[in-house]
This record gives structure tokens, sequence and C-alpha cells, in this order.
């Protein structure tokens, strides 16, 4: 059985845990804690990062940072996973649901403007595969209407955009606040895990109080002030050293990882081209001002039937290849306080969408051999 | 230097990371977690546990399940840690401090049902150094005016209380809900970490809901849905199982911490009685109804100045031992919100305790020493 994913593993995860242990402290914000924070700062431009216990984690501080009120609408896709929606459902936000584009499962960045009122307080684009929201689109909406710009960077680590300037930043680095997941899903892993990116520098601050349970614990060490104490808001955002010297293990590995997973998806694209126009399947699009990250080799089929079958399919001949997001504009939880518009592309990618198996040691040709002989 | 504290180590945290890894899964909810979640059970008879990534994030969860709408009290003690408050307040609870006991930093249970109102919806008793709220009172008020109690069981785990009734229960197992912390200062820890026990039946379903992020994917898994979306709030409160196998090797020594601990504290206890009582400061107290679990030894000092004095002097002689809490209700952040009443027995414990070092390699007697030559 070729599995959907398998975690990739550097070789010194449990060595740089044993050296955690080793310190004497492994709660939060420890040596490799700090470790990661420098190399992401570095290595991408962030302000300020935050490692957090999930994306998940890091988007409720987004919404905890730009001070989401009851009755404050956010623009998202509906084509997302939960998390992007949960963590201003939580802080009582209303949610605007944009559609998806027609060539890629991201935000029709050309649909937002519509949707802005007087209450928008936000835009939260997702990178959608790791490829780039067109940002330049969305951050002259932001300067417009004086709105936030979360980054939901969930698949986007290692990935970049350039803009109309011809300046080529790193995805993560261009809205107000951004999130990032290392759950073992990604190309970058810490089974689970996450990191919020500051750019807009009057969050720092308050960002940190916040991950620290609203106190000013690390002011207090760094001898900024005399006692610590209650200060804000706030949770237990940050996760244990232990987390963050897995994550270090796997950025010593960055290039190697992404190196491996780029041969794997143009190794895809370019050996089924063939097949999927004759099956009329669609395959990733990657815009002129994205990069590819290879986080994930997807499939858009004709309907829900074809990829209902391709799925079953690939299953029987010991392939698991799976879909994902059920458009939240039409979930369980959230239907009722939808606007009723209708989300043609974002329901598209709900039936049609199927993903590829894509892990460092996967034997792609393996997957390519049999979907090939799928009719 | 003797530390505060220094996390203690079965020596198969790495083994068990190690084998964790080698399942392929260590994202949440994997092996690991179902054992530890499987321990809990048996051991103290929680109806379901939820390991979380901290006691905040069990305290949160709690705070969703009890359904907090904005304007509902919550009756808590002033004198514990921000995250006891932090998780109401997120949900918009106003915070109804109540005092200490004069015995025992624990609340005083005499002075809730003063504070009950019509609009209380919940108590959150703290058992501080792991000992127990005297819980029949509580839990007397609590069906009196139908109200939740959540118990804050951080410093609790393997500690006891016995009712009226003669039945000694586990801390945690009492109220409709209860957290627990393994953060590294804990008994039992995992660097970061916490746990949800569910005791009332009406929440296990939800909790598991809330805790996959809005989710029924568990269901899913169980083939009791035939697919999984979004049918509630949630977060992504559940850790890596790289956190519960660590855990899980914590969990394989426990009988022989608690011992260690215990014997620790027996010293302490004994050996500095004298000169405490010639020093005018309070040793702590376990009442009847309630077992030691000796998570915590610390003093209460006559006053401010003594209690800054005696730190000092153990600081300089090469020991750590700290103060912590802080009034709650004097915080920056939610002084102008507390109704005015003055919590004397809380200030005198913000003033006064102190906490010496307590963890299992400790050589308690090098502390005594030292800690006998202070006058």
């Amino acid at each position: 059985m070729i599995p959907f994913n398998k975690p990739y593993l550097s070789g010194n995860e449990t060595n740089y845990i044993k050296d955690a242990v080793a310190t004497g402290k492994i709660s939060g914000n420890g040596y490799f804690t700090k470790k990661c924070h420098g190399f992401f700062e570095k290595q991408y431009g962030f302000y300020k990062c935050l490692l957090t216990t999930s994306c998940t984690d890091a988007l409720e501080m987004a919404a905890i940072l730009i001070d989401i009120q009851p009755g404050d609408e956010v623009i998202l896709p509906s084509y997302t996973f939960v998390s992007t929606a949960n963590a201003f459902v939580l802080r009582g936000a209303k949610l605007i649901f944009a559609d998806s584009r027609t060539d890629h499962p991201g935000i029709d960045e050309d649909s937002i403007e519509a949707l802005v009122t007087s209450k928008t307080k936000a835009i939260v684009p997702v990178h959608y595969a790791g490829v780039a929201c067109d940002m330049d689109k969305i951050m002259a909406l932001s300067e417009k209407y004086n709105l936030y710009v979360i980054e939901d960077a969930a698949q986007a680590i290692d990935s970049y955009y350039t803009g109309k300037d011809g300046v080529k930043r790193a995805l993560g680095s261009i809205g107000h606040l951004a999130a990032f997941s290392f759950h073992e899903t990604k190309n970058i892993i810490s089974g689970e895990g996450g990191m919020l990116a500051i750019n807009d520098k009057d969050f720092a601050e308050r960002a940190e109080i916040i991950w620290e349970k609203g106190t000013n614990r690390s002011a207090f060490f760094r001898g900024e002030v005399n006692k610590y104490g209650w200060v804000d808001v706030g949770s237990s955002f940050l996760p244990s050293d232990i987390i963050a010297a897995f994550l270090w293990a796997q950025l010593e590995n960055l290039k190697n990882i992404q190196s491996r997973r780029l041969e794997i998806w143009n190794t895809y694209h370019s050996k089924i081209e063939q097949w999927a126009n004759s099956n009329q399947i669609d395959l990733p699009q990657v815009p002129g001002y994205a990069t590819n990250n290879a986080h994930m080799y997807y499939l858009v089929c004709r309907d829900l039937e074809q990829r209902n079958e391709l799925i079953a399919y690939l299953k029987s001949n010991g392939i698991s290849a799976v879909f994902h997001y059920l458009s939240l504009h039409k979930s369980e939880f959230y239907q009722a306080n939808h606007d009723g518009r209708s989300l043609p592309q974002t329901d598209r990618y709900t039936d049609c969408l199927v993903r590829l198996p894509m892990f460092f040691e996967l034997n792609e040709n393996e997957v390519i051999h049999q979907i090939k002989l799928f009719k």
C-alpha cells in the first residue's frame, strides 16, 4: 500500500529532543524554539516569529491581535480548512465566504472587493497548495479599505510571490500577520505545530504577551519590566521545546526536502499530462508571480463521479489518494449563517479535486504507472 | 546551584518518541495518545479523557463546552494562575473572584454562596498544591443553583478527596469537567501539555468534536458517520503523539515519582517545623478529606519583607526558591473589572508564600540545612 503521506525524518529529530531534555527546560520558548524563530526570521524576512502548538492557534492569535469583535466581518475562501474559519468564529466574527478561482482553488482575488462592507475587518487569503494568491490585488484592497490581511500560509512554507515591483517576497511576509503549519502532512513537520509570523511591527509586543498567557513574562526575563503579571487576554500558544527540537532537525534539511518534493511534483506533472488531457482532468497551474513549493500534487476531475471512481480505483490498486475541504458555506455548522450566494468554483473543487500521494520517500513512478491505467 | 525545578526523566521518553515516529503518525490522537487516555480513565475513574496541548487549552475547551456567553459569571479564586481566568475571559465571561482560605491558599468554599447571582454559570475550584478543595460544599452549591463545576486540577494529578459519604474520589473526577497540566514543573510532565477530563457524559461527544477543530472526524474514523465536516466551533486542542509518547514514559513511572516526591515533602515537613515555628512561618496543611500528592512544598512567611529576605538569602546560598501568583483581582488587566471587594487572604499568599525546590533528584537535606540557618 502506498500511503497518501508519510512523515519525513532527517534522522536527527530524536537526537535534538534528547539535547532539549538535557537542557532541563522542555517547556515553551526554550533553546530550540529560539533557534527556529531566528531561522525563520532570517530566511524569510518575517519581522518576528512565534512558534505555536498548531497553525490553528497561530490564526487564533491573529484574530485576538486584530481585536475581532462580535459582528466584525472577515473575508475568506470557502474552500479551506475549518481552522481558517474557526479562529475568527471563536472571536464572534461573521464569515464572508469568497469563491475560488477557475484556474486554481485559491481565493478569487477579483471577487473580494464586492464583499467589503463597513464592518469588514480582515481578509484571510489562503495560499492553497503553497501557491501564492495575487497579493498585489489583496494588499491594494487592504490599503483602500483599511483592512488587515492575515495570510493563511499553512501549506506555504518556502514559497514566494513576485509582485509588480519585481520584488520576490516569501509567502507569510506580505500580510500584517501570517500563520504556518508544521502538521505531519506538511513539507516541514513537527507532528502538530505551527507558527505566527508578525510583519506589522505594531503587533510584535502584544503578540508575545498573548503567546505567554496574557502576561509580560518574556519582557520580564529580558529585564524590561520589574515584575510580570496579567496584562492582557492570552492563552498558552507556545509548544514544548521537544516539538521545536524536532522541527529544527527538519529545518536543517529544508533544501533537501524541498528538492526531493519538487522532483516528485515535476515527474507527476510531466508524465501524466497526456493521460489527464485525454480524461478531461485538469492539472495544477502555478501563476507566473508564484513559485511552487511542491506541497501538494492535485488533480481536478471533470465531475464528482469521475473523482470518486479514480479514488476507488487507486485504492483498489494499493494507492491512497484523498479529497479534502468541503465547501464551508454549505457546512452543517455555518450554512444557516451564509448569505446565500452560490460559490460554484468552491463546490467544483469540493467535488472534483483529488490529491495524489506526496512525500519524500515516495516512488512516484509506481503511482504514475497505476494512474495511467485508469480511464 | 539547586534549581527550583528539574524535569524528571524515566529514561524511556526518547525511546517512545522514536516508536511514535516509527508508526508514521505523529500528529494528534495517535497510538500513545490513546494509551494515555486509557490509563487515566482506568486509573482515576474519569468518564472520558482528551489530551490537550496545555492545561490552559483544557480550560478553554471547558469554557466552550459549558457555552459561556458574554456576561455570564464565573466564580474562581483570585490566587491562581492566569489561565484559570483567561479561558473564561476569552469567551466573554465576567470573573467573580473569591478569597482564599486562612489555612490554605485554596478557594474559601464558605465564601462562594454569597457570590452566586442569577448570571452565575460555573464555579472553578483550583486544587492548589494538589490539595483538594472541599468538594462536598462546592458540589452542593452546584446542585442548589444549577452551576457547572470545572476543577482546575493543574497541580492535582494522583490526588484524592474523601467526601462525607466516605468514598475516596480522584481529583478531577468530581466536577462536570476538569483540567490537568503536564507542564515541566508538574509531577508528571510532557514539557507543555494538559488534559481535559469529562465526567458529565453529556459533554463527551461534543468535547471530541471541539478537540478536532469542530469536525466529527473521530466519529467518522469509528464508522459512526459517512463523512465528516464542520459541525461546531473548535480548535486544534490535541497534542502531537510525540508529546503523548513522552507522557507515557512518565506514567509508567508514576508510583516511583510520587513515592520520591512524598519522601521529599515529608522530610521538609518534619525537619523544618521547629525552625518555622520560631520564625512565625506557616507550613502547609492538608485537610483530613484530602490526600497529599507532594506537588509542592511551600511556606507562608509572616510578611512580604520576611518572604523577600528568605528568597534572597536562599538565592545567595545557591538555592532557587520562588514566589508565584499575584492577586488577579489586582492585576493590571482585570482590576478595573473587579467589584472592589478586598480579598485579604489572597493578598497574604501573594505577599508571603514561597515555594521550595521540589523535584525527583533533589537533595532536600541540602536545602533544609541552609534554610535552618536563616533567621
